[in-house]
């Protein structure tokens, strides 16, 4: 009798800070498919910002909180390794919501097959969510134009950069907000944004003056935190914000507040705030979006690779503390 | 040789109370209309919270301040009293931006003619700024949807009582928010609101529990203050806010900051905000949505006469105090 490793939530975070006390990891026997599912062992699984939203108590949130003593929720590709479901074959290469745990069990409902022949990540870091997202929130919500300015907070995580890139492709000025030189070089050097902002380094005000002499168009928000407010000051009329993340309040116990909507009446604003699982039914309609950047080589990106099930816990601290260098994953 | 009184904007508010220290009273010859000209004695003036902000510095506002020196700025009903224009005649009712003045010279331009037969106080109280505002906010912006709930803040206000005599004839359930009493029984006992809340009298937060058992999904912004963001806290999934004035904030030095935007994207909410200069083009087909309404009596208002030019100066500061009943206007 084989067993593998799985990693419950058992505590919220907020006086908790996020790391291991909020979790414990338990050894299972691996179960075996009933009719109709499906048994995946997990190769590889994703880490993004979100998952400190799905932590919190909030039940009015747009998904339920993970449950205090159930496995901790996200989403992760790997390989059937029996199946009895008539669209599923053993050695398929899957991805789903399948959790902190090496396997998992699945009736086949929210499981996509993936093409074997892509990196494992290249499909986490651009297929996935941070794709679908970014897609979705740029071209379905904030419709660019060429011409228009747009800036675009956490640009070096796994969103954010493929929302610059897709931008730019657009004929877009594209100006990144990030924390430390070495991901705004990455953003110039590497991604080809026109400009980038280290919000670490202060001056913000006059940072923003000089790479966004036009004013912003298009503001594309990941963090909130300070420099939020000096952005929407800059706003044109009739721009576009477009909320994808707040990354900067998730652990607040009361998140700071928004600029005054007097700026909203003055420049015609429209904010939108939007989550994945809203439009995840439209998944091949964004990859048919998106894709041809991909292929056409304008969607570059990096992943920050962690080894093994429990370097999780620590890693979902590095969007607080700005240490991830691209897209979060864990190799199991 | 006649004379005409005017009033100049010659102070901003802001330090300055608004009253007759920002203005000064001066007299004019009444002028002849040139070629292509039209000569209007205006009859009556509209005051609109808009104006307030007109007075400000802002330059980067959605319409340029008035000059201090300069008439102020205000629309109004008048009657043609002078022609060289061969698309108006001597004895016409034309509605425009006309000003604080007795005597306005017009080339045509944004000048209106008006039925004669409809009395003065419905023309600026419905077909005016109020009912074009309202219709675009509501009908255009806001889209509601039978069964939703609005709430309207300003609710007895010239723009937020057709608002929300609108969406009663659209079947939502209409929350309105006003200051007194008064205004809040006729909100319920004469415009058939479902419900109205005295944003003076306290207790804001269960008051709101109260009245929208079902959450928010349309909010109708119209004041700003410090029901804003308990109306926020109780917007449904989905639910738009149409951001149409802020009068608690015209005149504050610092406008009061906003809700954080984390329930923008836990709700998925839309913020749009509006102002009508961008929309005037559409008054035709406004008109053509509004008036069946008014036609089937669903739209009633009250219209608040000021007698004479002068009160204008103390009129404007009605919209800070809440001593408006129904739509300002002034009788010269």
């Amino acid at each position: 009798m084989s067993t593998y490793t799985a990693i419950n939530l058992i505590a919220r975070p907020g006086s908790n800070p996020i790391g291991p006390d909020l979790f414990e990891v338990v050894s299972k026997e691996i179960p075996q498919a009933g009719a109709g599912e499906i048994l995946i062992r997990q190769t590889h699984m994703s880490l993004d910002p979100a998952m400190i939203g799905w932590m919190s108590p909030d039940t009015e949130s747009y998904i339920p909180p993970v449950e205090l003593g159930a496995v901790m929720r996200s989403s992760g590709l790997g390989e059937v390794v029996e199946s009895n479901h008539p669209d599923f074959s053993v050695g398929d290469r899957v991805m789903g919501m399948f959790g902190w745990q090496e396997y998992a069990l699945s009736n086949g409902q929210g499981v996509n097959k993936i093409d074997a022949s892509l990196p494992a990540d290249m499909v986490l870091s651009v297929f996935a969510l941070p794709g679908l997202t970014a897609t979705q929130g740029l071209l379905e919500i904030g419709k660019p134009k060429a011409g228009e300015t747009l800036i675009v907070t956490g640009a070096a995580g796994s969103v954010g950069s493929i929302v610059g890139q897709l931008a730019k492709a657009e004929g877009l000025r594209v100006v990144g907000v990030a924390g430390g030189k070495e991901k705004c070089d990455w953003l110039v050097n590497e991604l080809g944004f026109d400009a980038a902002i280290d919000y670490k380094a202060g001056n913000l005000e006059q940072r923003l003056a000089e790479e966004t002499p036009n004013g912003i168009d298009l503001f594309f928000e990941n963090t909130g935190g300070e420099i939020q407010s000096l952005i929407f000051e800059r706003m044109n009329a009739h721009g576009r914000i477009v909320v994808c993340g707040l990354i900067a309040d998730y652990t607040a116990s009361k998140p700071a507040p928004g600029p005054s909507w007097m700026n909203l009446i003055k420049k015609r604003l429209t904010i939108q705030g939007y989550t994945m699982p809203d439009h995840l039914h439209k998944t091949p309609q964004l990859l048919e979006k998106l894709t041809p950047y991909v292929q056409a080589g304008k969607i570059k990106y990096r992943a920050h690779e962690l080894e093994g099930l429990e370097s999780a816990m620590e890693g979902l601290n590095y969007f607080l503390t700005g240490e991830n260098k691209g897209k979060l994953l864990v190799k199991l």
